[in-house]
């Protein structure tokens, strides 16, 4: 049987349903899809002639990470304003340099850049929200990763049936536009969050959604301060807010969640919507954690995301496991939260669920696309190996994968780059920087 | 003037009491002395000849990362036992492997694995304490790391004075046979913790030690349990009872330090003290955190430690750092808590101090000795470069070292190890790792 890729000799973390452990593994792709998933025999590997081997002998391989969170581009503003009160960060470094220097190429370079950095890391498919969302696709698209793209949506004080009449054809000719241009792309919705968008506005864009059966993504009770803002707003806290508009369903992702109250939990749980949690981003800004404990043990699907590099400050979904796991035993004081497995199914079956894609993703079985990575376990810090889920979640980071395969294509192979022009990537995203540097905001930041 | 080698055209760090930064840096080494720093002029390049010379463009460079606290040979038992109760952990699988799988040899080979790891993370010193010291100073010597040796004792039920006795002669021979060997090596007394250890034992120890000004350590607060059981046995929580048996001063370090009351961190700070916080491994075991922000604001000298990797699980300081600044920001819903150049410090000079080296090592200054790291920006994750700091901090994993100098030896350059035979390293700790996996006690663990 002819195939385009043969991986055998690994140690194979299917995350299937059954999270089937198959050592000496053997798997087969042909064009997009895994077509074979089995014991190396040494007879049945001689079934598949493949255009390509990979020998994953001395390798984890894993179904390639999903990241539920994330602004690709904002790598442009990567460190340039930590250790700031939120509201200085926001409002005195990110906002105001976003206005400045967010052009259409500046968006396209710096998705460019994310995208090297989480094949680097082995992130296969990311959910989006940012400027010029058309740029981050074609970044995406060009980089070979798969992209769940939201278009964000700002509200502002317009009479509320007119904006909602012209968000809803935005909308529309977003998703129709992105819908079938590539099955890299599955295009989505993201009203901002509701202290920037009123309810009535995200209703109306929820129902374009619907139209389409599209995500419908929002930040949600990030902060302390905007449950504040909601319930003094309109009466109801955030998660309430969105749920008595009729916003929250199977198909939203609340993102954030750090801050719910019982009844919230349950309505997240009733509603059946997705949860993105993002710890180091949280972690950093002080915003606050999402009890995902509490989540996992109500049925909800949870996935995890590492929130754009201003606030993070990496794509690296490994790194992230291990926080997300040390966070979650230091808030319950309980070592047995969140056993490593069970943070590697966030980062991949889970996450594969947030995005409405588990069909297509988050586990290596036949049938589904090959999004697959290969940690090499034969260096120190993965040495000895007796459990393959604890090494990757508390002993690895990103640079321990080795490769990184997405539908079917191979993106990075030991390490090294396919078809991805790194220096001019850096270098149009340097010259970007420098412009920050000479900024007046930055200048005296550093000087 | 002649030197063995320059480190010429790196952003320098230096972390010294001023937090000097140095563009386009110049660095000469001479023996295991930096005997130059300054910035490259090309004219000053030209008085050094080197026998090696180091090109750092594009590098930060940075003092080589101290490490207060771990056991190095327990890499051994990485990932063996995670995600249980700190008791199922260590009473029914660390205790019992160790019984069984610890000897002269494998702490040697295990020691050599973790001084590899930390090499390729950066780390330049470490502060040990298991079975078999010598055994871990010859790795330590062998792989060209400085360490802090701790010798470890436990306690009986045998009579006081009789132990005492026993315990302080072993402990004299021990200094008195380490203090002069090596450079490299600075023998300390580590009786293990005061729920196995007598008070008066541990006295009669810190007697000792400061007969040869040695550093004395010690767990200290790591559980809550902890603190109960010393209360009950004692009557006084953990720090007030060293206190009160004059074992508090700034030759002591109390490792771990996670509940604490307001009259012990008073105790700490008037004594001098030093602290050793592990907050990855403190996280995962669910064991606690120390209160940092508080101890660093009463002017109490902290480090950081990862811990042994049957904790932690790696001894990656550069993670260690981001998950410090991660965990405080959290706990003190404050995210200016420890900014980036802090938790950096910690790393290095305070580090430095907690282990009295400050004269020796933990910046980059003439007259100290060479241990210098170099992390190079040009990689996705680390791009652009806005506040070096930062990008340590928040964004790097010890991967991006790569290079990595201590007194003045080139331990690895380029990401390659230098006179070092990791396979033999690796091959010696897989046979015990195997024999391990065939254990009953692991094998049903893993079935």
């Amino acid at each position: 049987m002819e195939v385009d890729i043969v991986i055998s000799g690994g140690l194979l973390l299917t995350m299937d349903d059954n999270y089937t452990v198959i050592k000496g593994s053997l798997i087969a792709i042909e064009g997009d899809k895994i077509v074979y998933v089995g014991q190396s025999t040494g007879i049945n590997e001689q079934i598949f002639s493949a255009k390509k081997i990979i020998d994953a002998t001395g390798c984890l391989v894993l179904p390639g990470l999903v990241n539920t969170h994330t602004h690709a581009p904002m790598v442009l503003f990567r460190g340039v304003a930590d250790d700031l009160s939120l509201m200085e960060w926001l409002n005195n470094y990110i906002f105001p340099l976003e206005m400045k220097y967010v052009t259409k190429d500046t968006v396209y370079w710096g998705a460019r850049l994310a995208c090297a950095e989480m094949i680097l890391s082995g992130t296969t498919t990311f959910c989006d929200g940012y400027f010029y969302p058309g740029r981050i696709a074609r970044a995406a698209i060009e980089s070979g990763l798969r992209i769940v793209l939201g278009l964000g949506f700002f509200d502002s004080d317009e009479d509320i049936d007119s904006a909602a009449k012209k968000h809803s054809a935005t909308a529309r000719r977003f998703i129709e536009k992105w819908q079938h241009i590539s099955p890299l792309v599955t295009p989505a919705l993201f009203p901002h969050a509701p202290y920037t968008c009123r309810p009535e506005i995200m209703r109306r864009l929820k129902q374009v959604a619907d139209e389409y059966e599209a995500l419908f993504i929002t930040h949600l009770s990030e902060t302390k301060e905007e449950v504040d803002t909601i319930n003094e707003r309109y009466g109801l806290t955030p998660v309430k807010l969105l749920y008595s508009h009729g916003i929250l369903d199977e198909r939203t992702i609340a993102v954030h969640c750090n801050w719910l109250n019982e009844e919230e939990i349950g309505l997240l749980a009733s509603s059946k919507a997705k949860v993105s949690h993002n710890a180091e981003s949280g972690m950093k800004l002080a915003s606050g954690a999402c009890p995902i404990h509490e989540l996992l043990s109500r049925g909800i699907t949870v996935g995890i995301g590492t929130d754009g590099c201003a606030s993070n400050n990496d794509h690296d979904l490994v790194r992230e496991m291990g926080t997300v796991a040390y966070l979650h035993k230091h808030i319950t004081g309980d070592p047995t939260t969140l056993d490593a497995r069970s943070v590697l199914a966030l980062a991949t079956r889970m996450g594969a669920r947030v995005l409405g894609l588990e069909r297509e993703i988050g586990s290596i079985e036949v049938g589904k696309k090959a999004d697959i990575i290969l940690i090499d376990t034969r260096t120190p810090r993965l040495w000895p190996l007796y459990n393959p889920y604890s090494q990757i979640v508390y002993a690895a980071c990103g640079e321990n994968v080795t490769t990184t395969i997405c539908n079917g294509r191979i993106l990075m192979e030991n390490r090294r780059l396919v078809n991805l022009d790194l220096d001019e990537i850096m270098s149009q995203v340097e010259s970007v920087a420098e412009t920050i540097r000479q900024d007046e905001l930055i200048r005296s930041r550093f000087d």
